[in-house]
């Protein structure tokens, strides 16, 4: 049988996510994303289309490398101004029956006490759909709007992460027995305390003593998303992801990663297989190829190079702005930048070719355009050449993109026999995996289960 | 003309808010608390019933106060387990048009570049509905849980919250003029950079340089509501808050509180009606005075005083644990304390009886029972006794409480002139007021609106 694919839908609670200028097209919507309505409709085409989740990006601070300043940020829309992506989640549920929602939040911007009552109230809210996609923040613009100078240093801040997730498990795994909520009629208790117990966390960076606030969730801890494209984050991803987001240039860099987070998560005595890998893709489909090929000559000529250099500058620290947009690129790969900068050491790459590249139009990669024969050809190519499990579709334009392929892909790979037909029941976890709702055993979070029966007998405080 | 009666339903995302015991009555849905038709059918019937909002209370801990430790609540269910009350508000928006929504959010446990982002979220998504409360926090078990030993003093707790608005203004009020997003098709510009100003704030205890993440919405400063009981609380009302939520137990104490916050308010240099007051009150109604009182002695069975005393312990910091529920009581009222306990210096009180009265089943004071006619009268009374603006309901049994007085208290009300029967258009301000959607020239928020002009030839950062 042909591998399945899964799909999300990449999205961002601002005005131009990825894709510059598109949002001067007439279909374009994508100042609405402040307008309820706009998110609410365009889960109900992702559910149609029978989508595994939305997957919510989201960044605290601006893009203010480029040029040294915020200005061709601000002027493109560049995923500024940005609304907090978790707050749309509710309304997004109510209409909606078996979307997953992948929301990202950061481990610098919130207390772990405070962000696993977040995630466990939205739990409960989506009957458990809910994913955290972890994240550790890389503006320094947002860093110091919390009163810190700069970021921490980039491995520093996965310290953090690591004990801000062991904070976040003992509250979610560790702290209420599944039947500490007994609402017994008979002798008045709403809650046993003997099964409520104080996670007493001492470490470096926390200090939680209490209880955690939330009575248990269908998934406990939620689904949890990872996106880090550096050795730490690779590492990071293979101990806790349960899926991961990755961002590409090529097959063979594609690949690699795949493979290489694959070997951390056996390394970390998980099942290759237990980390879903979403490979970012971007798709433009008409009925026909000359019809779709026209479509990506009009949406590459919106593209305003500043507005995409601006955030290529803020994922890699490289200040475009001095550059000549036809100049050739010779910058030197980096393990901790985004990885389209390992392109650019190779080739003769201009400015206009990263822009292109970055904004995911340029041919050759991780982009498919054509009629829905042709993009689902180069769908299957790409999943089965990287071993990805399935893509994190981003859109050119909202929610067209979206309704494009679940009008004319969707049927195309559901014909092939690799895309499902209808929605299995349960969690967001339990039809990714086809088990359970709750983490395996094998995941690090299981670990602090075990809390549960070692502190029964000592009285919740 | 008589004075009209604006209501707000007061609730929390827990199982039990106020009236211990009574998720024991069949009628109760409280536990259900979690789920998120609960709430959208609750507000669904207060839309129905011309409810000016939902006011949701909230609390980042628990009561381990009474007995030393939190048992008694965690038996009880009171206030705990309780899950985040803003990530509620987009699916309540999504099934309601008019209804406004004011939560509870702590200056102690968020960081004010990220909670300005959050109010401003959801006033885009609610179209101009969210009202703030600004808590300070008064439970040292959430305090030591983000790392804190206790809780700051309780006046420092008020000068950080004062900076704190101060950091919340600027980002809302002064940060993005009213035209910065043009979305200018010609000249390619989303936004311009030269009308979105970084705020530069460098005070004591924050520091945000930046510029506020989000474009202006409707209100931009969320209604602030304020429910500070202390002096220090009633003089950080009287400057900032445009509504207040009252809880006092006779018509003598409410209506020297409300002297107090409208004589602070003038201090102030705003007017006296520029805020408005919310009195906690209770009714238990029935389509007779008999059976109402039937309903009444139902509820009353069902409290559970050590419930009650954890909540009133934590309020108060008198750990009530050792006392004897038919002892008579004698404790020191303090400025800084529940008002209930303003009353046991002076009377025979017994453990029982401010077990009722704590729980607002107790007759005499901010509580009604009987048929909609003696409800109605009693509400008249009190409000113009105290000279309060209107009620914050407060329920026995949810969602039943408000479904009864929406059924029976509404059309009493609207029979005798005192309660609309259709709402205004416009913004949860503009509804209150009966002006615009900001906030007037006279109130503290409103000088960093100067800072627009003044900064407008400066370039964002």
């Amino acid at each position: 049988m042909s591998r399945q694919i899964l799909v999300n839908a990449f999205a961002m609670n601002t005005p131009t996510h990825l894709v510059s200028g598109t949002w001067r097209d007439p279909d374009s919507q994508s100042w609405r994303y402040k307008d309820l309505a706009f998110w609410t409709d365009l889960v109900q085409h992702l559910e149609r289309g029978l989508f595994d989740g939305l997957f919510i990006a989201d960044v605290l601070g601006i893009y203010d490398v480029y040029g040294g300043g915020p200005e061709a940020a601000l002027r493109g829309g560049v995923q500024v101004p940005v609304n907090d992506p978790l707050l749309l989640v509710s309304a997004m549920a109510h209409v909606t029956e078996h979307l997953g929602f992948g929301v990202t939040a950061s481990t610098t911007f919130d207390h772990p006490y405070t962000l696993a009552r977040r995630f466990s109230t939205l739990d409960h809210l989506t009957r458990g759909r809910i994913g955290w996609n972890v994240v550790t923040s890389y503006l320094n613009s947002g860093a110091r709007n919390i009163g810190l100078d700069r970021q921490l240093g980039h491995d520093e801040r996965y310290d953090v992460a690591d004990e801000y997730l062991e904070v976040a498990y003992k509250l979610w795994e560790g702290s209420w027995e599944d039947d500490a909520v007994v609402r017994d009629l008979d002798r008045h208790v709403f809650a046993d305390p003997a099964k409520i117990h104080p996670i007493g966390h001492e470490g470096k960076h926390f200090r939680v003593p209490g209880i955690h606030l939330a009575e248990p969730s269908p998934q406990r801890t939620p689904v949890l998303y990872q996106a880090g494209a550096s050795g730490r984050g690779r590492a990071f991803a293979g101990q806790h992801a349960e899926a991961v987001f990755l961002a590409v240039p090529t097959e063979a860099i594609g690949a690699a990663r795949v493979a290489d987070i694959r070997a951390r998560a056996v390394a970390a005595g998980r099942d290759a297989r237990d980390v879903k890998v979403f490979s970012s893709y971007t798709v433009v489909v008409a009925e026909t190829d000359a019809e779709a090929h026209r479509k990506h000559d009009l949406y590459r000529s919106y593209l305003e190079p500043e507005a995409t250099l601006a955030l290529w500058s803020g994922w890699t620290g490289f200040d475009m702005a001095s550059y000549d947009p036809d100049e050739p690129l010779r910058l030197v790969p980096s393990d901790a930048v985004h990885s389209t900068a390992e392109l650019l050491g190779n080739g003769d790459w201009t400015v206009r070719d990263l822009v292109e590249q970055a904004a995911g139009l340029r041919p050759g990669g991780a982009f498919a355009v054509g009629s829905p024969a042709t993009v689902a050809d180069r769908i299957q190519e790409w999943v089965e050449a990287i071993d990805a499990d399935g893509l994190n579709l981003c859109n050119v334009i909202t929610p067209g993109s979206y309704v494009d392929f679940v009008d004319l892909v969707v049927p195309e790979l559901q014909r092939r026999g690799v895309y499902r037909t209808s929605y299995d029941e349960g969690t967001l976890r339990r039809k990714l995996f086809g088990r359970g709702d709750r983490l395996p055993d094998t995941h690090p979070a299981a670990r602090h289960r075990a809390d549960v029966s070692r502190q029964s007998a000592v009285p919740a405080r």
